[in-house]
This record gives structure tokens, sequence and C-alpha cells, in this order.
């Protein structure tokens, strides 16, 4: 019976791989940035690497890098079988189980995240368009989905807490009120 | 005991309340047009025209348009319940059950179709931008994301054709070859 | 222009509705209790209950909540568009949207949810039977899901802390083991 | 640059594996006939069979198929990098990633597939329950939940055939009441 592997094991291999195969949590938070500051204007970078960050602690994303990059390895070294090799080395368009992977691990944060992963993998930007288009010097197939997906739940999170943090501003502007008018 | 509605009323309805709200089939088709002609410099509008059609014979779309299009016209009336009312008419940003059902609609034409529409509901093109931005004349909160929908599905629906044909065309190709084999 | 709306306003609403159309926190926590203590013979119905409302703190369920549940006292007040007031009043077995509306809210709690939710979709526990029967009563085609998916998301963040609290005790058990070895 | 795959090519390698790892189209068509029979009394073996048929002509069945096996097989043959071998190996409650790959290839038929595959992947049933304890003898974590899936779709897609075949024959009902009213 094989050892149950502890989480902490897991984490550490997503974030060892996501490094390995070139992409740095900067690389992410710049996407992020890029999507989240038109409607935060005071949004910084730190904030971003940040949500990334917090992004990379989850299970569901963990698992999917781990089973994506370990795909596009594969792919690259031309060990997986026919006809899985070929579709997975040419990145075949209608080939969709890299977005299906994605996917289920952007979920996790709503509806925004979804539709800004569907944007993403289509209007590539920063890392992800590097991935897609550096096709001669490795396999990327499943982890320009994956990046997408890493930074379409940093900026839906971003997006929920703003909206907390200003939440939290007029409750302490509406205590203030009341206590004026009790001072009044 | 009420009588089960039968499937052509369903699709009926549905069509109406489209065209009612403003929104033609080649408005749609117009969006698809944009979206695949980059793939597929032979496409027609009147392929796109007939994509949107065949997707608009669709139970699970047409249900999608008839709860969408009910919830927008009571928010317009004023006749949803508070706080409901609000977040409908004021299409609040953090409200995710409009993308959820138009999403709900878009997971049966693959993952081509779910990322086409997460893009769409970013950067809103033709009919949709209008949807979106006219909310002095109405409330189409729901509406812009389930035109999205249809335009995504009929994107994916010709991706999937147009390679279809090709391959029909290289089997004819391939048997030509055969042929020639044969005769040499 | 409408004013926003305030999180624990919508919060509050949900809660609301919930109890008003007679489910209360206890019910779910019943299911919940049925569903995962297989899995942990120590979960009390305290821990469930708790659960249930962590799960009812998230936006996607409120909004869910808000939505499924209006549908459902429009269409008992007959105050429904045709065709859309005969398939919700009736739970048409085809119409899908109530599925669609509770699987968005149940996506944020990853796959376990997802399948659990499923499993209560087919093999209606508890409060969701009742719910799901008393149609002379009135119509709960929106709410049997919605009760389904609250459970399936407290379901399935038990699962995932029952999960950290064992890595923290075997942690715990680890530094021990560790201490005694140098003790040795 | 390599050539593309034909489509027919992938789904004989879909049809092959799932033969190759033990799994038959009337394993999978008796899990339809337990699901469907309940709403469909006339319900036979040979329309179960005929429907998971025209399910695994899908290409995201196809491609789901493909990938699933691959790592269930690299996972039997101790050929995937750590943690990913030992997760996969065991099955492991929390790795969500199979189920993902699953709903992925669930969502094209709609939300009754969706459901009845929460179901299935609960309370496993037939072929599925073999494949899901007979851990001695080799690696199915992906594809219990890739057979679910399968038997899911088919079990939707009778579902939505029925009604068609219902409306058909009421709408000669009709017409051969107008014509009664006519003779009258």
């Amino acid at each position: 019976m094989t050892k149950r592997v502890h989480s902490r094991e897991v984490e550490t291999a997503a974030r060892t791989l996501l490094a390995e195969r070139g992409v740095t949590i900067p690389d992410i938070a710049e996407i992020v940035f890029e999507m989240q500051s038109p409607f935060s204007p005071n949004l910084t970078m730190t904030e971003c690497i940040e949500s990334v960050d917090k992004v990379l602690t989850k299970r569901e994303i963990q698992h999917a890098l781990l089973v994506g990059i370990e795909l596009d390895i594969l792919a690259e070294k031309k060990l997986l079988s026919e006809p899985l090799q070929a579709i997975v080395e040419m990145d075949e368009g209608l080939f969709g189980v890299d977005e299906t992977i994605a996917l289920g691990a952007v979920f996790g944060y709503g509806s925004i995240a979804v539709t800004t992963f569907g944007h993403l993998d289509k209007y590539k930007l920063g890392i992800i368009r590097k991935l897609d288009t550096k096709t001669n010097e490795g396999v990327h197939t499943f982890l320009d989905d994956l990046v997408a997906s890493i930074a379409a739940n940093a900026s839906s999170r971003l997006a929920h807490r703003l909206r907390d943090q200003e939440e939290r501003l007029s409750k302490e502007e509406i205590a203030l009120n009341d206590q004026e008018e009790k001072i009044g």
C-alpha cells in the first residue's frame, strides 16, 4: 500500500515544477495587474504577487499543475503513446483536455475567474503568449492554460477582496455616521 | 396538474423573446463571423447564420433564454424583490448568476465554446456591446451573456464542422490516392 | 442610478428567504452528516451546522438563492410568462436551469462538491426529498437543487478540513517522534 | 512539424484502449439500462448499446479517454513522477483531476448528464464498481470516472430522445385528432 502524500509535499512539487518550466510568480502577477488595474487604480504589483501566491496554496490548482506539466514533459520526451503524443505535441486545436483541466482549477474562484480564463485563453498576455509560441523550445500545451487559470483565479480573488475592502470602509463610515448622530 | 409543454412551443417562445428584445440572428452571426473568419478564410455569413440557427434548436439554450430574458423584463418593470431587483437592474459586477446560466448553455459545445464565451464576456463585440451599454433603455443583465453564449456555441460548432469537412476532403484524396496506386 | 447593495444585506436576504421557504440550517446539516459520517466517524452535528453556516457566507451561494427562490415564488403566484410558468410549476424533467444555477454555486468547493451534488440530485435525502415531493404545497423547483448544492458544499468543505486536521496531527506526531529519537 | 491526427484514428485508439482495459460497450450499456429503465419501461439493451456507441463518436470523450487511460497505464508501470505517481496509484480521495476530466466530457450532454455522473461517481454501479475495487490488479483512477461519464452521457441522450419520440407520437395523435374533427 502506497503511503498517503502530505499536502505540503504536493504544494512544494507544484511550485517547483512551475519554476522549472520557466514560469515565475511575478510573471503571472503581471498578467493579473494588467487585467485588474483598470478596475482598481491603486492596485500594486505586491498585491498581485500575493494573490498569485495564495492561489498556489489550493489543492485543486496544485493537482492540476502536477498532471498538466507531467503530460507536457512526457510529450517533450516523446514518451506518450500515439496518437496522444502527436495531439499534445502539436497542441491540436480541437483537443480540449488542457482547457478542461485548467477550467476545473478555475471554477473555485467563481464566474469572474471563468470568464477571465476564457479571455486569457484567446487573448494570450505576457508569459502565456511566450509559452504558446516557443513551440520549438518545448511542449507547453497544458502549461499555458494552467498559467491562464492561475492568473484568472488571482484576478477574481482581487476583485472580491476589493469589494470587501470598500464595504469595510463604508461600514466604518456608517459606524462613524451613527456615532455622529448619537453625539448630535 | 399542469400540461407538459411541447418542445416546439418552447423553441418558438425562445426565438420570439430574442427578437422582441432586439436581437436578430444576423446580429449574432456577425460576431461568429468575426470570431471564426481568421481560422476559416472561406467562411460566409450564410454559414454563420445557419450555425446560429442550429444552436437555437437546442433545449438547454432555449430554457436559458426563457429564464434570463424573464428576469431582465421583470427587473425592467421593477417587479423583482429587493435586493435582487437592485442587483439585476445595475448589472452588479460580482453577481455571477447571469454568467452561470449562460455557461450552462455553453458547455454543450465543448471547451472551445467555453473559452470563446469567456472572451466575448470580457471583450464584448457587436450586439453584445450594444446590449451592455444601452442601460438607460432597458435591463439586459442576462441577455448580453446569453447572446455571448449563443455566439460562442455557433463558433465552436463551425470549428468542429470545418475540421470534419477538411477530413472528409482528405479521405476522398486518400481514396483517390489508393485508386491511383491500384491503377499504377 | 441604483445604489450598490451591501454584501451584508445580500447575506441577510438569502438566509431569510431560506428560512421563509421552510429550510433550516440543521435540516441541511443532517444531510451533510449522513454524507460525511461514513468517512469521518467522530463527526458531530455541531461541525455540520458550522460548515453549512460557513457555506452560506459565500456570495455565489447567496446570489443563487436570491434568483432561484424568486423564480419559485413567482411560479407559485403564477406570475411568470408562459411557457416558463408551466415548465417551472411542473418541475419539467428536461428543464436544467435549476441544476445549472445550483451547479454554478457548487463549483467553488471542488470536484467532491460537484459529484456529491449530482448524487443528492438523484438520491434525494432528508429535506431535499420533502421539498421535491410536497408539490401540492408550493413550487420548489429551484430550492431543492439549491439545498443540494449547499449540502454538497458543506460536505466537501468538511472532507478538505478533515484532511487538514489529520495532517496537522501527524505533523505533531512526527515532531514528537523526532523528539523521541533525539531523546534516545 | 508533426502531422495532424485524423479523427478516425483518434476514435479507433479510444475504442481500442477501452477494450484493452477490460471495458466493453455492453458493460457500460448495462449501467445505462439500470439508470434509465425506471423512466422508460420499454427501454431495451439494444437501445442502450446504441446510445453508448454514439457517445463514443464524440471528440471530447475520445480525447478524455486517451489522456485518462494513458495516466492510468503510466501509473501502473510506475512511470509517473512523484508525488503524482503515489497520488494516482492510490486514487487519493482529494485528488480531483480524474473527476475534472470526466466532467469536461459530460457537460456536452447537459445537466442530466452532470447529475447522473455525480450519482454514478458516488454510487458505483456494475463495471464502475469492478474497476474501483480491483486495485490490486491495476490502476483505474481515471478509467472508473471516464466510464461513469460515458454512461451518464448515454443516459442523458436517451432521456432527451425519449421525449422527442413521445412528442412525435403526440404530434401524430394531434394530426389524427385534427383529421377526426375534419371528418366530423
